[in-house]
């Protein structure tokens, strides 16, 4: 089993705790990272956690399947109907549902399965929770780091003049698969998606797009304009590979910039002024310190260093933000971004990816993923920062 | 830009006569797959269509992208909240909204941005819609199956003894990248979920697991539950790969068996029931004729072939379909499953994937997209159907 009793039990303990805490008689849970945070399965189920007593798993598919991976003791087939109500007793009235990634459809079903109840909002709730590391997890996190840097590693090897974006990224693709890296990466926000990663270089990069970020990339059609295209890479310009590595579910995200060539000095302006940046806020991830002060110190410094409209996006397009934290989806919390005035926690995990849009040039910047700890950041993805000159 | 303004006023004009039979005002979509369908561009963006007039897209990243990619004559950026209530006149009461994919929190956004009117659900309107394909959709999905078909002829040239699942996993998806497919696999249904497709081999294959499908496979970790493992592939047994192949955002959807050695005749008949079951199925892809009828006939023959508990899963677990529409997501309507009461109509594309598990053996069976025709399934997916020997 992946995840162990006591593991899970303290998650648990943690989500009781809030629940109580906002009078909330329970949760539902039928998002399977959510269900899998807190019962070690991702299959077809219903986890309900009653803000006091044992937690039950109602299994659509696959029960067998739930029965060998999951360490919830009381795991079942889902319910009938008049069974689901014996399950919630009447008492309860106000039962927590995270409205940030349910349907409707879903929404419905539930309040029909329990009239006179109320579903209320903990979407946030849930966010914050998981946003802080076990030990356990921060122990996965990097093995993780570990695995993905060893791919990273080995770019010099296969990365040649001539190949297109789309080369280069089945080449990374092709040995993040062999070494065991899952493929689906977990997106939590509303319309977003990533497939591995991206291979953007020269002005594709610059390219805007849907993607939350500062990089999104042309892709290889409106259908699926994000991403590598498949535009031959240019000599002399910054090609820049931001990857997920997955295992066990722990997702580490990194971007390194490489070139066929050289760079000219704009670009290693502002490749020096991201690596700048990256260790202002390295040092200051501490528990107590406030979110959006840290974007704004990034910020500054892009500013004086005569790149703020350049940063975190194309000028007028400019993200507002400079970090994530990253966990079993890419966009957990918090966010080092404008507006984001929560603390930071011991046990937080956030990738800082300060990056420079220079349109006509391209984009440069570096990704690294931190843990917050009381003597600033703790390292998770290891390899060196430097660009890599082909 | 991939989609002509015939093309897209023409899927408005389908929805339009579907929103006035239905007596609905408008429809609001806000799904990607739904925005691209008809406008063309896949941005994060609010499409607005009202039941007479014109189509508006708005945008809120990236407005210069959808303005690029996006057929729509009005796009604009994402207005005000009170600009957005003279956008949807006042006379217009009922809205329709995708309940089946929009998460609570949007629901609730909305709702709060039009006071008084009644967001309805148009899930299966705009599902039933978009599963009849136009000539140029049909256009595009040939194109797909056919660079979907030569990764799969090259299948021998790199499956070798004493690979793992996973080495053949990433030697295949090389291929398809490399081929020019789109990364990220559309599906609908929530909680479901796929990479690429599947590699799985003898027992593995059997595994039980979430997917709404016949075969899951074990993956690499309870967290991701589903697909290759890292298990070494075993001679004399059968090797599954079922895999999506995107091109232009038009999904196809293939499965070819391998082989390191020879099989023995339980699962020779169980492959050859599986291509009779194929033919009879695609005989019968003909406006008119019932999906749920054609579910029982093939059910029946693998009765009549002693493959009765093994047809579609493990016995006991056998799923309840043997095709799904196909398109720009996975798991287009209509379904060929128990309970399917719809006709099948013309230029709906189906795959067709007749699947028998031998608990103990493995998994064996054939998958082919076929666009439903007056004289019959007509193929999409051509290469040849045998088993590959190595």
């Amino acid at each position: 089993m992946l995840l162990s009793e006591t593991e899970s039990e303290q998650r648990i303990i943690r989500l009781q705790k809030e629940l109580k805490g906002s009078r909330i008689g329970g949760a539902l849970f039928i998002h399977p990272i959510d269900v899998f945070y807190f019962s070690g399965a991702r299959q077809t189920s219903t986890l309900w956690v009653p803000a006091e007593g044992s937690p039950l798993l109602l299994v659509r598919e696959s029960l067998n399947r739930a029965l060998e991976e999951s360490c919830i003791t009381d795991i079942r087939p889902f319910p009938s109907s008049k069974e689901f109500l014996d399950i919630i007793p009447a008492e309860i009235n106000k039962i927590g549902f995270t409205y940030d990634v349910v349907p409707v459809q879903q929404f419905n079903y539930y309040s029909t399965l329990l009239p006179g109840r109320e579903l209320v909002d903990i979407s946030t709730i849930n966010r914050e929770l998981r946003s802080v590391k076990s030990p356990w997890e921060l122990t996965q996190m990097h093995a993780s780091g570990d695995k993905l840097c060893e791919v990273f590693a080995q770019i010099p090897e296969f990365l040649k003049p001539g190949m297109r974006e789309i080369d280069l990224a089945a080449e990374f693709e092709y040995r993040l698969c062999k070494a065991g890296s899952e493929g689906y990466l977990q997106v939590r926000a509303f319309n977003q998606e990533l497939f591995r990663g991206l291979v953007v270089s020269g002005d594709n990069a610059a390219c805007p797009g849907f993607f939350d970020g500062p990089v999104t990339g042309r892709g290889l059609s409106a259908a699926s304009p994000q991403g590598a295209s498949s535009a031959v890479i240019e000599t002399n310009v910054p090609i820049l590979m931001d990857f997920a590595g997955i295992f066990n579910g722990y997702i580490v995200d990194m971007t390194r910039m490489f070139v066929i060539g050289s760079l000219g000095p704009e670009l290693l302006h502002a490749f020096d002024t991201a690596l700048e940046i990256q260790s202002y806020l390295a040092e200051n991830l501490k528990p107590g310190n406030i979110c959006e002060e840290l974007f704004a110190g990034a910020l500054e410094k892009a500013t004086k260093a005569g790149l703020g409209k350049n940063f975190m996006g194309a000028p007028g397009e400019n993200a507002k933000f400079v970090g994530h934290g990253v966990g079993l989806e890419l966009d957990e919390f918090p966010a080092i971004a404008q507006g984001f005035k929560v603390v930071l926690q011991a046990g937080q995990v956030i990738a800082l990816e300060p990056k420079f849009v220079l349109p006509g040039l391209g984009v440069i910047g570096i990704e690294n993923d931190f843990a917050v700890g009381d003597g600033g950041g703790v390292r998770i993805t290891k390899l060196s920062d430097e660009i890599v000159f082909i």
